[in-house]
Order: C-alpha cells, then structure tokens, then sequence
C-alpha cells in the first residue's frame, strides 16, 4: 500500500527563497472527510486526483492518479469552496528535497514547509531556516485550510 | 464536459435474462454527497475511480479513470460502509445497449435496468420485460442504496 510519511514545519526566515523554483498550483476538495480526503490539484501543466486516508502518526494511505488538465479544470467546479492557491517551492538541503509552499488569497502570509520521509524515525538535517514543527496540528492540512483559512486563524 | 444522460427503469419479467452476459462488481464511495460522488469501482478484473457532479434531468457530468485493480482493493476499504455488490448484465435490444443490475447483499431483490441515451429526449426502443421508470427516484441511485438499502425499503 503506497503511504505517505510527511513532517510540516513552519519557516523562520526567508532565507529558503535562494535558488528555489516555484510551481503555480491550484487544489480542491470533493471529500474533506479526515478518514477519506478526495483532492483534485492542477500543478503548472500537470493535473491529479488524489485519495488519502487517515492519518496514522505521520503516516497516511496515498493514492495518485495522473488526469487530463481539462478534466480538472472542470473538476475544480465541482469541489468544495473555496479552493486552496499556492506556489510550491523545491528547496535541496543537505541531500533532502524540502517542498516549501507560500499560500495566497484568505491563506496569504502562511508559509509550510514539508519532508518526506522514508520512516516515521528518519533522521533529517534541519535547515537554518526551519521554524517550529506543526506536523501534529490539523489546522495545517491543507484540506482544514480550505475550511478554515489563515485570515480568520 | 463529459455528461451521462441515463434512464432507469425496473424489471416486469426475467425475459432479459436470455443470452446476458454478465460481470461481477463490487464498489463504494469515498463521497455520497449528491453534488459530487465519488465512487470506487472494481468490475471483474478492471477498476476505476469515478466522480459524478449534481445531476440536472436526466444528465449528470462524469468523469471516469481506469486505476490498478491492488489500489481499488485497498480504496474500497477507505469507503464509507457497506459496499454495494451486483452483477452488471449487458442486454441487446433494438440496437440498444441495456444494462441490467442484479443486486446481491442487503440490496438482494433490486433489479434495475439504465440505458445511456445520447441527449434527454432521444427515442428507444422499450423491451417487453421492461417496468415502470425510476430515473427520477433518488431511492434508485447507488450512491442512495449504500446507505438505504432494499431490504430496509
């Protein structure tokens, strides 16, 4: 079963924007069930449906279908509002591949960044720029932040 | 946009059951609110994600992906209880293409006949084995009879 293992962590300076390159990407929610989330994503060219299950520690079921861009255009219709903007941002450290994404509209100011592990006790090297650590707090998942965006927090 | 113009009708006799062939299929849902389903599909040996807007008339957008048939075996478990099982037969009749659901579990004595026509108001030919239309009935929608099964009718 493909899972996905995730640490979140908030930034503390803006030191991580040095050589990173950004993907525009525009998501939404058909299910925002924490047991069965059900997400429809367009980033730059490329477009996906995305099932997840509950989460388990840092771990979680993930499933990923590649879809055609119009069919997601369309599909982003269908989903719950509102949807979630946000640049994605690939920062390289230390052999990890960190993805730092900068969240507009009412999540504007919100910047998370996120490793994926192999293993729940994967040892990573933290980067200078790394702030608190925000795994646990379902104020994060990007499926509450559709509900409960950062304007309001 | 993909839309599925669909009518439904019940079964007045068993005559349709001469020379169907038949395939198993067992799905749930991820999501069964009626302006997007979500529905997980595994028909014999192929499986398929497939999202449903509102439906309008007779009409409803679709949109339907072919997945690997492990992650389908893996997402049913992710669905919201029970699972729907029947047998899909394919009935020729006048150059249509029936398709006829035979219900099994706690939905055992549901017998449905749809018929995708390609706008609202085209001619078909009926059968004589065909009874009274249910398309409007919400009773009728599998996304309904995962919750509201036959046998609580």
């Amino acid at each position: 079963m493909p899972v996905e293992i995730e640490r979140k962590f908030l930034v503390a300076s803006d030191a991580w924007r040095e050589g990173a390159s950004g993907t525009m990407m525009k998501q939404g929610y058909l299910a925002r069930d924490p047991d069965r989330t059900v997400r429809i994503r367009i980033a730059g060219e490329n477009a996906f449906v995305t099932i997840k299950g509950r989460r388990s520690g840092l771990a979680r079921d993930e499933f990923e279908y590649a879809i055609p861009l119009s069919d997601a255009e369309e599909l982003l219709r269908l989903c719950l509002p509102p949807l979630i903007e946000k640049t994605r941002f690939i920062v390289l450290h230390a052999g990890n591949r960190w993805e730092v994404d900068e969240f507009y509209g009412d999540n504007a100011g919100l910047i998370v960044a996120e490793l994926e592990l192999p293993s729940e006790d994967a040892a990573f090297e933290k980067p200078s720029w790394l702030g608190a650590e925000v795994s646990d707090d379902p104020r994060y998942f990007n499926s509450r932040l559709a509900q409960h965006q950062f304007k309001d927090w």
